[in-house]
C-alpha cells in the first residue's frame, strides 16, 4: 500500500484525533515498520510535538509505552464573519481552552479587524490559555488564494483584496498561519467533529447573511483554480428576480439569505399578510430570520411559506450540483439552519425530485451538528495540519 | 518533496508520454536517487515493460544509455457510443497501430456488443496489430462503478446494469482491463493529447446524442460516489419544457442534444420557418444536427436561432457549474461540437455574463481538439495506467 502523506503527518493526525496511543498500536494502525515508527516518534518527541504518556495495558508481551500529542501545543482558530469575530484557542487534541466571540464589521478593513484579533489573542495569553502558539488558522467571508494566503476580490470585504493576512499573522505570532474561505473551514470542521465525520465527498451549504458551499471531494477541500469554488450564492435562479449586491439580478442569495428573508418578512408584515410577523414588528425596527423561524413554529402560514419558497430555491440549485458532483452527503449550516426542519424538508423534496435517481438513492441531506462552532473547529484543524506539515 | 505515485508508475508514464529518455535524465526529472532509479529500471526491463534504446548524446561525462517503453507493448482502447463501436490498438507510446469503427446499437445488450468488440480485436491480432494485449480500456455511454468495473443503472443501455464488463474483458484477453464512462475517457483523452494538455482542473462537456460532463479536478477524473458525477444532461432547466427520455420534464438534453435538435429542425422545416431545412428535408425522412450546421453556415436565420437557443441552455447550466467548481478551462466536444463557433459564441456569452467575474477572468471555453478520437485516446491512457499500476 502506498500512502500519499508522510509518516510524521499520519502519526501526528492520529494522536490529535484519538488521544494517547501505544507505539505498538501506532505501528499497526499506520502500517509502519517498527524501526521506522520508533525513529519518527523519537524525532517528534525531540521537536516537542509529542510526549510520553505512561504505559499501555499489556497486550501479552512486553508492555508498550503510550505517546500523545504534546500537552503544551496550542493553536489559534479564528472565524471572521460579515459581522462577527469568533476565536478559540485549542490544545493539540483541538479541545478549546479559551473562547472569544464579539460583533465586528468586516468592512472596517483588515487593519482594524486583524488588530482586534491580535488583541483578543493577547488577552488569551494573559488569561493563561497559552504561552506560545504553534499555528494560527483563520477563515474569512470571501474567496481566498489558499496558496498565497490572501483574500482575492472578496465582494463584501472592502480593503481586504490581496491583503497579506497569512504573512502578518505568522509574523505576529511566530508560527505557521493558514487562511481559507469561511465556508471551507466550516466543511472541514463538520468533517472533523460533526455530522460529516470521516465522509470523503460531501457539500457543506452555508445559508446565512449570504450563501456559500464548501466542497469536500476525495477527502479534501476543493477550492478551484481561483479559490472561489463553491461560491453558489451568485448563481442566477430567476432572471426576473430582485437585484443582488453583486450587481446582477436574481442571484440565489438575493432570493433567499438572511438579508433577503428579513426583507421579505418586513414586506409581509407591512402588507398585513402575517399576524405573527406584524406582532413582532410592533416595537421593533426590523425583522430577522429568527422572527420568521418563531412565526413558523407558531404555525404562521406566511412564515412557513417564506421558508418553503427559500428551501425550494436552494433545493433547485442543489439538485443541479448533486447531478454534477454526485456527493454522498449534503450538510446545511449557517444562521438560517435555525429555520430547521421546514427548510430541510423543502430542500430534500426538491433535491430528491429533480436530481438523478442514482445520485439520490442514498443521499442524506442533514443539518450541521456543530452549528456556530463549525468554523473555528475547521480553522483549528487547518492550523494543526499546517504546523504538522512544517515539522518534516 | 513527497510524490503520491510510486516511482515505477512515474517512470513508465514519462516514457509513455515522451519517448526514449536517458537514465541520467530520468533520475533528474523524477528526483530519484541513482541507485533507486537503476534498480527500478532494471526491474521494469526484467518484466518486459521497458527496453534499452541505444546511447544518449553526451552530457559531458560518461554517456548515459537511453531507455524507452517496450516496443512490444500493446493496449486496446474501446469507445462504445449509443450507436457506434470505436476501437484502437495502440503501442506503448499510445500511437495507433490499428483502428476500427462501425455502427452498433448499444441496446443490443452486452453479450452482442462485447462479442463484436472481441471479434474486432481478434481481427486486429490476425492483421498483425498485436500478439498479446497488455491492457484493455473501455468507455460506455452511462454511469459506471469504476471500482467494480461495471455499468450502474445506465438509462440508455438495457441489459448492461452491473454486467461484469471488466472481468469478462480481462479474462478474454488475459490482461488488466478498466471500464469508465464515455465522457470521462474523452476528458482523459483531451488532457493527454488535446487542448487540455496538462490542465489539472477542467470540464469536458460532451454534446451529442445526450449531454454529459467529464470532471477533471486536481489532475484526476472525479467520478462521484456512485459513478454518476457529471451527468448534467438531466438537470432541469425549464419546468415547462418537453418531456425527456428519463421521464422528467425540461431536462437540459430534452431541450438541446442531437435528438432534440433533429426534432426542432424537423418542426421548423414543416412549419415553413426555414428554407434551408425545408430544402434538406425534401427527399429525406428526417433532419440531423449536420443539416442545421450547414443551414447556419449558409446564413439561415432559423438554423442560427436553433443553435443559439441551444447554446444559451447549455451556457446557463455551465454558468452554474463554473460558479460551483471554478475550473480553469471548459472543453466542448461530442457530435454537436460540429455546430462550431455559433454554438461556442453563445455558450461563452452566457457563461461570461452569468458566472462570478473572478471565476471567468481567465476561463477559456474551447472546442475539443481530438474530436471523435478523444474517447479512444482516453481509454488507451486508462488501460496503460492500469497495466503500469499492476506492475508494482
Amino acid at each position: 500500500m502506498f500512502h500519499a502523506d508522510a509518516p510524521h503527518l499520519r502519526i501526528l493526525r492520529l494522536l490529535r484525533d484519538e488521544g494517547a496511543v501505544s507505539r505498538a498500536e501506532l505501528g499497526d494502525r499506520l502500517e509502519l515498520t517498527r524501526p521506522r515508527l520508533l525513529a519518527e516518534v523519537e524525532r517528534l518527541v525531540g521537536v516537542g510535538l509529542i510526549a510520553e504518556a505512561g504505559m499501555a495495558a499489556s497486550r501479552g508481551g512486553r508492555r508498550s509505552t503510550l505517546v500523545e500529542i504534546h500537552p503544551r501545543l496550542r493553536f489559534a482558530a479564528v472565524d471572521l464573519g460579515a459581522s462577527s469575530i469568533d476565536i478559540e484557542v485549542v490544545n493539540g487534541r483541538l479541545e478549546p481552552v479559551a473562547t472569544y466571540r464579539e460583533a465586528a464589521d468586516i468592512r472596517s478593513g483588515p487593519k482594524v479587524i486583524l488588530q482586534r484579533v491580535n488583541e483578543l489573542l493577547a488577552k488569551a495569553r494573559i488569561d493563561g490559555a497559552y504561552e506560545r502558539l504553534d499555528g494560527v488558522g483563520i477563515g474569512v467571508p470571501g474567496p481566498v488564494s489558499f496558496r498565497d494566503g490572501v483574500p482575492v476580490s472578496p465582494p463584501i470585504m472592502p480593503g481586504w483584496d490581496r491583503y497579506p493576512v497569512r504573512e502578518l499573522l505568522a509574523r505576529e505570532h511566530g508560527c505557521p498561519a493558514v487562511v481559507d474561505n469561511d465556508v471551507n473551514i466550516m466543511a472541514i470542521g463538520e468533517r472533523h467533529g460533526g455530522v460529516a465525520h470521516s465522509v470523503d465527498d460531501f457539500l457543506f451549504v452555508k445559508i446565512g447573511t449570504g450563501i456559500g458551499c464548501g466542497i469536500h471531494l476525495g477527502g479534501t477541500v476543493y477550492r478551484g483554480i481561483d479559490g472561489c469554488a463553491g461560491d453558489i450564492g451568485h448563481i442566477q435562479v430567476d432572471a426576473n428576480g430582485p437585484f443582488c449586491s453583486c450587481g446582477n439580478a436574481g442571484c440565489l442569495e438575493a432570493l433567499f439569505s438572511g438579508a433577503a428573508l428579513a426583507r421579505d418578512a418586513l414586506a409581509a408584515a407591512r402588507a398585513g399578510e402575517s399576524p405573527a410577523l406584524a406582532e413582532r414588528l410592533a416595537g421593533a425596527e426590523e425583522l430577522t430570520a429568527r422572527d420568521v423561524a418563531e412565526g413558523a413554529a407558531e404555525g404562521d402560514v406566511t412564515c412557513i411559506r417564506l421558508i418553503r419558497e427559500g428551501g425550494r430555491r436552494v433545493g433547485g440549485v442543489l439538485a443541479t450540483l448533486v447531478s454534477f458532483a454526485n456527493p454522498s452527503m449534503i450538510v446545511i449550516g449557517g444562521g438560517l439552519a435555525q429555520l430547521g426542519h421546514v427548510l430541510l424538508a423543502e430542500i430534500r423534496s426538491v433535491v430528491y425530485r429533480r436530481s438523478l435517481p442514482l445520485a439520490t438513492g442514498n443521499l442524506p441531506v442533514v443539518l450541521s451538528e456543530l452549528g456556530g462552532r463549525a468554523g473555528v473547529t475547521g480553522a483549528a484543524v487547518l492550523a494543526s495540519d499546517m504546523a504538522f506539515e512544517q515539522a518534516s
